[in-house]
C-alpha cells in the first residue's frame, strides 16, 4: 500500500473533512504512482488522516474515500458496501423510481455519481455511471461483475426488485472533466443490456413533486444512452417541487397558463408544473424553446402526455427570443446548461446568464413569476444574485424573490465540501 | 421638501437598488433635520436618485422609498399605496390565512413590518404592526385613521373581507433595533380593538404547508399583544413545508414518530409536522422543549390540538440537554432565537449554535433528520455552513445535507439589498 505523508500544516482542510489534496500539499511527488491506484494518507508527523486514491496527472492528487482508520483496504468489497450504504439513505428517504444513488463526494465517493432509473411499467432499471477520475477507474477495473454483485446485495437487502437480468448498465465516460486526470474521454457504453429495451428512446419513471395518495409517477422519455450527463437531470427535483407548491394557490386569470420553457431539455419543467397545474383544474399551455430538436421531441412527447397545449420553438435563447410576445407568459423559465464550466468563461458567461434572464423578466406577465436556475458551480451564489439583480433592472420590473433552491435531497452535499453546492434557484414574482 | 446630495461617487450603491445610504456618503450635515422627514437624494451632480426619508440620529441617513422621479412626494398616500401593492403581491401568491403583508426593504418600505393574522372561524383580523425606523413614525403619526382606511380601500380591491370594525391593530414599538433611530422602545399598544378578543390568548389560522384540496388551517394559539416580535413567526413556514415534504416520502419504524423540538415557542414545527405526518397514517410523538412556561402552554395546546403525544421540557437548551436520551428522536429541530444580535456577539452566538447543534446530531437517531436554523443575518451562511461541519465532526455522525430553506414567500426579497436574507435552514439526514 503507498503511503503518502502531507508537508506540515497541509493538514487542516482534509482534518475539516474535506476530500482533497492538491500535490504542493505532499512531502513526496506523486509522480510514477499508479493513476487512480489506493494511498494511505498521513499528517507530517505520521498520524492517519484518510484513506483514498492518488493520481500523479491530476493537481488533485490525492481524494479520500474515508476518514476512519480502521478503512486502510481500498478495495471493490469497500466501494460496495460504500454505494450500498448511500443506497440504503436513498431507501430511507423513500425513493422508489428513479433517483441520484450516489452523487461523488457528497455520498463520500468522489469521481463516481450512479442515477437510477426505473422504466415505464418498471419493466427494468437503468444504472447510468459516471466514471470521472482515475481512482474510481482503477476499483471498476470489472464493471460487469462489480455491478452484478451490487444489484443482487441490493435485492438481498430489500433496497430493489430489479433482478440482475432486468438492469441495464451504461458506462458514461463521455465528461470532459476525465481530461483532467488524464483520461481519455469516450463514448458512452452499455455493458449490461436488457433485452428488448432501446435506450436512446427510454420511458423512465419520475416521481411527482407534489405527490397525493393516488399519485402515479410520471413518465419521462429521454435518452438514457447519448443523452446530456446520464440522460436526465433529477437535480432539479426539488426546485421544480419549489415552484409546483407556488403555483397551487397562485391567483391566475381565467385562461389556459403559459408557460415559456427557455432551455427545456426533455421538458422536466413543464410536464411537471402540467400535472400539478392541471390538479388545479387549471389548462396549461407550454412554449418548449430549445436549440436541440431531439430535445424538443422528447419535451413536446412529455409535457402531451400530461395534457398540456405544447408549442415548439427551436431557438438558440442568447440570439433569437425577439420572436417571442413579450409580457405574455405567466411563467418564465430560465434553466439553460452550464455557461461556465471554467474559470476562463466566467465573464462571458455572466453575460449570458445576463441575458438570458433579461429576457426571461422581459416576456413575463404582470403578477408572474419567473424561475432562474444556474448549475455552473463557479457561478456563486452572490454572483448569480448580482447578475439577477442587473437583469431585473435592465428590464425596470419590480421583482420580489420569493423562494431560493438548491439541490434535489438525491444530490446531498457535504457541510466540509461546499463546492458541492453547485445548483442554484432563484423565483421571482414580478409586479 | 428637504434636498440632500451624495458625495462625488458614493452613488453606486444606491443606483444599483440598495436603499440606505450612509451619513458620512451625504455632502450635507443631516443635523436639524426633523427625524424621519422626506428627504429628495440627488447625486454629486444634482441628478435625482431617490426619495425617502432622512434621520440624522441614524448611522443609516437615509433609506428610499422610491427610485422613481415621479414619487416626489412621500406622504401617508403614497404609503397606502405601497402597503396595497405589496397586499395585492400575496393576493396574487394566494395567501388568504395569515400572512406577512410588509416586509420593511424586501417590500421597498424600510422600517415597517406587517403582520397580518386571521382569527379562528375569521371572526376578525388582526393587523401587527412593527414601527422601525423614524421614517415610518413620521408617516404613521394617525396610525388609527391610516389603517381604517387601508382596511377599507382592501374590501374596495377585493383583497379582504374584514370591515374596519372586525380589525384590530398593534402597534409594537417594542423593538430595540428603534434605538439605534433614536426612538423610545415602548410596550405594545391596541390602538384598535375588536369587542370579545382577547389578544393574548390568540387563536390564528394559519395556512397547512401541505395542503391538498379539503386542506383546513391550523389553528395556532398564541399572544399576539405580547409574544415575541408580532406574536407569530410565520417566516418558518417555507422550511417547515420543506421538511414536512421529505418526512411525507420517508420510511419510519413501526411506532410513534419521535420529534424533539428544540426552542419550540409556540410550537408551529410540532404542529405542522403532526398535520403531516397524521395524514399518511403515523402517529406522533413531540417533546417540546423551551425556556419559557408559558410558550410551552401554547405549543402544547397546539400540538395537542392536532392529536400529538406532547411531552414538554421547560429547559435551557444549550445547558440542559443532558438528561433527554441520545440517539433517540426521528427528527431534531434546532430553531433558536437570534443568538446574535449585534456584530460583538458573533464569538459567543456561534459557539451557542455549536453547541445547540451537536446536542442536535447527538439526539437523532440513525435514519433521522436534524433541522438547523438561524435567523441571525449577521451569521452568514459560510459561517452557519461551517459551525454545522463543526457539530457534525464533533458528534462522530455521518450527516448529508439533503436540502436548505430560507424565507417564506410573504418575506421577499431584493437581489440589491442582500442583507434581507436573515433565515437559513439545512435539513441533514444522518446515518
Amino acid at each position: 500500500m503507498t503511503i503518502w505523508r502531507l508537508r506540515t500544516g497541509a493538514d487542516r482542510r482534509i482534518r475539516s473533512g474535506h476530500p482533497w489534496i492538491f500535490s504542493n500539499e505532499l512531502q513526496q511527488s506523486p509522480k510514477g504512482h499508479p493513476p487512480g491506484a489506493p494511498v494511505i494518507l498521513l499528517d507530517a508527523g505520521g498520524k492517519f488522516l484518510a484513506s483514498g486514491y492518488g493520481n500523479p496527472h491530476s493537481l488533485i492528487a490525492f481524494r479520500s474515500l474515508s476518514f476512519s482508520s480502521s478503512d486502510q483496504e481500498i478495495t471493490t468489497d469497500f466501494l460496495q458496501t460504500k454505494i450500498l450504504r448511500s443506497w440504503q439513505q436513498r431507501h430511507w428517504m423513500g425513493y422508489k423510481n428513479s433517483f441520484r444513488m450516489v452523487y461523488g463526494e457528497g455520498d463520500y465517493l468522489p469521481g463516481l455519481v450512479i442515477d437510477r432509473y426505473v422504466l415505464k411499467d418498471r419493466s427494468a432499471q437503468v444504472l447510468a455511471v459516471q466514471v470521472l477520475t482515475a481512482g474510481v477507474e482503477f476499483l471498476l477495473k470489472n464493471p460487469v461483475k462489480f455491478f452484478e454483485l451490487l444489484v443482487q446485495e441490493s435485492q438481498e437487502k430489500g433496497l430493489s426488485d430489479f433482478s440482475w437480468e432486468k438492469t441495464a448498465i451504461v458506462l458514461r465516460k463521455d465528461v470532459n472533466i476525465r481530461r483532467l486526470e488524464g483520461l481519455e474521454v469516450v463514448e458512452p457504453q452499455i455493458i449490461k443490456d436488457v433485452t428488448g429495451l432501446d435506450l436512446k428512446q427510454s420511458e423512465i419513471l419520475v416521481d411527482e413533486v407534489l405527490p397525493d395518495l393516488e399519485s402515479k409517477p410520471i413518465v419521462m422519455s429521454c435518452d438514457l444512452f447519448e443523452g446530456q450527463k446520464t440522460g436526465f437531470f433529477l437535480d432539479q427535483v426539488f426546485n421544480i417541487q419549489v415552484v409546483a407548491q407556488k403555483l397551487m394557490s397562485s391567483q391566475f386569470p381565467d385562461r389556459k397558463i403559459r408557460i415559456l420553457d427557455l432551455c427545456c431539455y426533455v421538458g422536466h419543467w413543464s410536464t411537471q408544473l402540467t400535472r400539478a397545474l392541471k390538479k388545479r383544474g387549471l389548462e396549461v399551455e407550454t412554449t418548449l424553446v430549445d436549440v436541440s430538436a431531439s430535445a424538443l421531441e422528447f419535451a413536446k412527447k412529455n409535457a402531451d402526455r400530461e395534457g398540456a397545449v405544447t408549442i415548439c420553438q427551436k431557438l438558440d435563447v442568447l440570439e433569437d427570443l425577439g420572436v417571442l410576445p413579450t409580457r405574455h407568459y405567466d411563467v418564465v423559465i430560465a434553466d439553460p446548461p452550464a455557461f461556465i464550466k471554467a474559470k476562463k468563461d466566467v465573464p462571458t458567461g455572466r453575460h449570458a446568464y445576463l441575458k438570458l434572464n433579461a429576457a426571461a423578466f422581459k416576456h413575463v406577465l404582470r403578477g408572474g413569476y419567473v424561475v432562474s436556475c444556474s448549475c455552473s458551480g463557479l457561478f456563486v451564489e452572490e454572483e448569480m444574485m448580482e447578475t439577477l439583480r442587473k437583469s431585473i433592472q435592465r428590464t425596470e420590473v419590480e421583482a420580489r424573490c420569493i423562494a431560493h433552491g438548491g439541490h434535489a435531497a438525491d444530490h446531498p452535499n457535504l457541510m466540509s465540501f461546499p463546492e458541492g453546492f453547485y445548483l442554484k434557484m432563484f423565483l421571482h414574482q414580478v409586479i
